[in-house]
């Protein structure tokens, strides 16, 4: 079935190419003038020290759990490991020196107008979106030719995975510290507006963005597309299926990639609404692989046609679905956030109450579209019909990453136009920011749905390696584990806000010290010291990481060892119901909380500055730990979770 | 075998004994002067109007149900069914009656001192725990002498839920309705202190602590209680155990009421710390339980004595853990809510994130800690040893409920103590709301702990009923039960958050509307309608309870018809584990916000009206629907889903 490997390849090797294009035009722009380029740099040796901080911390962790795989596996599962966590480091320094290049472009862009920023700004995020899928599809297909057997890639699976921790959570820790830590003092305390230059937080925020929703998202998305292509693989294999079913998802993964070229390049941003065009194209990226994994299907299995194009395609659906309902109950276009907005005119308690109210009410659709897809794809192709669900949803992984990481771009544009003072249509920026906005909330629900999609996928696997027929729900160690599983998500969940809250707290002394002891700096006459600011969050996110990350290594290790297999089986099923429950939950509240805030500062309800606007910015101020710290840290923690039960079961621990 | 029933039926009756000698020695007290008995009527009117409606309200569905019931089961059922309405709304009337008659003879009693005014007011909480153990125990007593089946006996806990989903849910949204409508027009519109007699919805506070705190926790323990034993029997009678096995769980029952009342004879409040005392007589009354279970085991099932005992003590342990984690989480002596007050002094925002977080840090331990008992208990004596913790957690009911009925009375008098503006110490009252305080920490954490095992019990018994010899996790409608029954939470929730967002708009727009139109009223020279506001927050409480109930009751039908019996089972489960942490999590992150406020209302971090102190009533007022409706709603939700199940498969439609 050499054509599948070919399909594989070339949906790898073009995603490549077309980032290396990407990256290439957005180079060739102009970086617009000093001062743009002035507050660029600050932002890149802010990622900079940022990313080299982060990466000397996995580094250290790499070489120890390097050292561990090697006693416990080989040498080949060390390498295995070593290369998945610098793919995934690879894509995510890239993305980001190249998001943080096309800012300042992006900036200057604008001033010819909005078409020439929004293709600056989806040109860099394209960069991102094509090495995430690019690589994990390359590194996956790699390691299969070499080490042929499917289980033996999961430690470059745990290797993506250990980026993704540091990348989604201290990242999340880290821009959720730098923006709190900003506003508490430099809103509230000194009275200077957002991204002011004079606050000394304020390149630490904007490196945030970056640091979030690039690198993040891009580990995130990277773990999840790896997972699940090898959780695939194991299921097709330990199932006795034929060869061409266990390198079908690769194929698979190969086609919605190159799908998501094709998509990606009928962008042409004419219409004053991108969101609109963004949004076709990841529909667009959708059909295509719909129809071409039917084709390839129908060529290669014609038998099985409907048994592999119905999966993917629920798998697809689920994706859609689970992201346009994040964006409906969030974007202010709509009633949830209008209710929000408006619920904030009797105090803050009644805004925190109905963001809390909608957050909930967010997760029903999504839950039960993926317990539909789950039960309906298994009674089509069996377990192997659920995994394939989670390839069809994860096959357009290019394309949704591509249109995330565009957001922080046209958001630090933004910011750098607001720094420079130029004159730039208001219409122009307001635009750039609101696509960033719809596009957030729709590949964070993206991202949580394909995490639970791949956490089952990866239970899937488990269960069969450990040779577990049947998980009994009347045999209590199951029923302990599920309690037990939910009880680790609540726990980690927990100390993620409260790492938020600490570091904040330093951030903030930092940022007052400086107010108190640089002379000049309120009135602007002298700068502040940026670099501190980076380097108290970078440190403070790595430090407060540490424990919860313990926390979900070491809990499925603790359970297997003291009630067993079939307790660990039942943890990652409790841990993926919570999970899903509060990751949908605590994105959606946060991301409702802010459109209520911007809903008002927009002008409505009286605007900013009412005893409204205030009290929807203390519910913007809760959920901003919620949305971009625990909540996204949540998807890499049900998924570490599962992949450190199949290590376990691969060990012969459990 | 009948020392069992014997003893079943001297608890019963020494119960019914208790409540009627502790009841009569309320009522021998002098009422107080005329202001005191002018208020104290006003609530009691209040009280019964709230009755009178909800049990018209309850009159309607019992017969509705009843009908059902006749045309599924015959008249048995329907008998069985409308006595447990019956019995449970007995209790819940002749406790609230003799709570209002006693909170102004607390409140002269307090005139006296704190002695006398404890006295009575444990004295009238006990006439409620008493009634509740008492009626649920000679109950199910008596339907299981004349139905001799077990199965048969589901209608009458069906019964107990109908009032319970009244009582705790309507409850719920009746009495944070009257309180955040007080509130937000008294203390912030108008400017007028907390309990002040010009507030028109005064009343219909006063009356809500009554009715959620007395009639709705004592519905909710009372179904608890009389699931917890049918549903024991259940699984000694299919798993075909002598019929000692079967009667066993009411015998433990009996024993566990005659404990309590042992334990209550012991408090005499002698000393400054009441709550030491009280605290006492539960762990009493507890080790005295363990004691004499032990004893009867060796006497009747001398070979099973640690078979039998070990479960009991187990389930004791865990509702003291349970209880007390509560309290450790949420009292202000403690670190966890003093953190939350510290929190305030940086705003509101921040008190919010501390204190969902101390919530989410609440659930671990309860949650191991009930993991733990369910593994153990199921290792010594399989099945039945599960649903024998659940009988050893619940025996101590009467104590239980005793001392947290107690609460409310001492808040009314307070209340009634502040609006005569007698000259009582100030120590006293205060020593009388922080003896209510914990108790009601201790109480809702054991009822969430209880609910939990019940629902635990029930879905084993659904198991077995349905012939259900596994529940496999790896069978993909189990795992879509599963997330559908922790979507149905999540929506559960999200109504009942809404619910009462709504209903006190109603209420807001009640009291602005008769400060404008009474003349004099702000002066206080005309009276308010306090019945027109007790109407708004009866009416709009029934009104809003009906969705959320029907979510409950229709999803486990609808889940079974459409993806069978086994999606049910995985529902309950995931209903549950959902359920717990919410419920969990609700009741302890409000409860933490709320004595946060009352530590910084004491003098401490700056005191009452400083920022801090504001912050931390945004906090509390967040808390407040949280921890009073949606959060005790599930207890009753997780249950009456379990009860819903077993009916179904009692009807045979799964």
């Amino acid at each position: 079935m050499q054509t599948l490997e070919i399909i594989t390849l070339s949906g790898g090797l073009g995603a490549l190419l077309t980032a290396a294009l990407a990256a290439k035009s957005v180079l060739r722009r102009p970086k617009g003038d000093r001062k743009m380029i002035e507050i660029s740099e600050a932002i890149k040796t802010g990622a900079s020290t940022f990313l080299r901080r982060q990466y000397s911390s996995i580094g250290l962790f790499v070489v120890c759990a390097a050292v561990l795989l090697l006693l416990a596996f080989g040498w080949q599962a060390t390498v295995a490991y070593i290369c998945g966590s610098l793919s995934s480091m690879l894509a995510g320094y890239m993305g980001m020196r190249i998001a943080v290049e096309a800012n300042c472009r992006t900036a200057q862009g604008a001033l010819k107008g909005l078409q020439e920023a929004l293709q600056i700004a989806f040109r860099s995020g394209l960069v991102m979106g094509m090495l995430v899928a690019g690589l994990a599809v390359l590194g996956v297909l790699g390691f299969k030719s070499w080490l042929i057997d499917p289980e033996k890639l999961l430690p470059f699976s745990f290797g993506a995975s250990t980026v993704a921790i540091f990348g989604r959570v201290g990242g999340g820790l880290y821009t959720k510290t730098a923006d709190v830590g900003a506003d508490l003092v430099g809103k509230v305390e000194v009275g200077i507006p957002e991204d002011d230059p004079r606050n000394p937080a304020v390149i630490a925020d904007n490196v945030g963005d970056n640091v979030g929703d690039v690198a993040g998202m891009g580990a995130d998305l990277f773990e999840s597309f790896v997972a699940q292509m090898i959780a695939t693989m194991i299921v097709a294999s330990v199932a006795g299926l034929a060869s061409g079913y266990v390198l079908l998802p690769l194929a698979i993964a190969g086609i919605g990639t190159l799908c998501s070229i094709v998509s990606a390049l009928t962008i042409r941003p004419r219409s004053k609404n991108p969101s609109y065009i963004l949004n076709f194209a990841s529909i667009l990226s959708m059909v295509l692989t719909a129809v071409f994994v039917a084709f390839l299907s129908y060529v290669l299995f014609s038998s099985e046609v409907i048994k592999i194009t119905v999966p993917v395609v629920l798998g697809l659906i689920s994706g859609a679905t689970v992201g346009l309902a994040s964006d409906y109950f969030t974007n202010y276009l709509h009633n949830p956030a209008r209710h929000v907005a408006r619920s904030a005119l009797t105090g803050s308690a009644t805004n925190i109450l109905s963001g809390y109210a909608v957050g909930l009410f967010s997760c029903i659709l999504p839950i039960i579209v993926i317990a539909g897809a789950v039960v309906l794809a298994y009674s089509i192709n069996g377990l192997y019909g659920i995994c394939l669900a989670g390839m069809g949803m994860l096959s357009v992984t290019a394309m949704v990453v591509s249109a995330d990481a565009y957001g922080p771009v046209a958001d630090n544009a933004g910011g750098i136009i607001e720094q420079t003072g130029h004159g730039v249509k208001r219409e122009v920026t307001d635009a750039l920011d609101a696509v960033g906005n719809t596009t957030k909330a729709i590949s964070k629900g993206f991202a949580i749905g394909s995490a639970a999609l791949t956490a089952i996928a990866l239970f899937v696997s488990y269960c069969q390696l450990v040779e577990l027929d049947r998980l009994d729900l009347l045999h209590p160690t199951v029923v302990a584990g599920a309690f037990v599983g939910a009880a680790v998500i609540a726990l980690f969940s927990a100390l993620v806000v409260m790492g938020v809250s600490r570091n904040a707290f330093r951030m903030v002394e930092e940022v007052r010290r400086q107010f108190r002891e640089i002379p000049g700096l309120r009135e602007g006459k002298a700068k502040p010291d940026y670099g501190r600011c980076v380097d108290i969050a970078t440190r403070g996110a790595l430090k407060e990481l540490v424990l919860p990350a313990l926390v979900i290594i070491l809990s499925p290790f603790l359970v297997g060892v003291s009630l067993g297999k079939e307790a660990v089986g039942g943890m990652l099923m409790g841990s993926i119901t919570l999970g899903l429950v509060f990751a949908l939950q605590m994105a959606n509240s946060g991301a409702v909380w802010d459109n209520a805030k911007k809903y008002i500062e927009l002008g409505n309800l009286g605007g900013k500055g009412t005893p409204a606007h205030q009290s929807a910015v203390v519910g913007d101020t809760v959920g901003d730990p919620l949305k971009d710290a625990a909540g996204p840290s949540l998807n890499i923690a049900i998924k570490l979770m599962s992949i450190v039960a199949l290590l376990m079961a691969l060990a012969g621990i459990v």
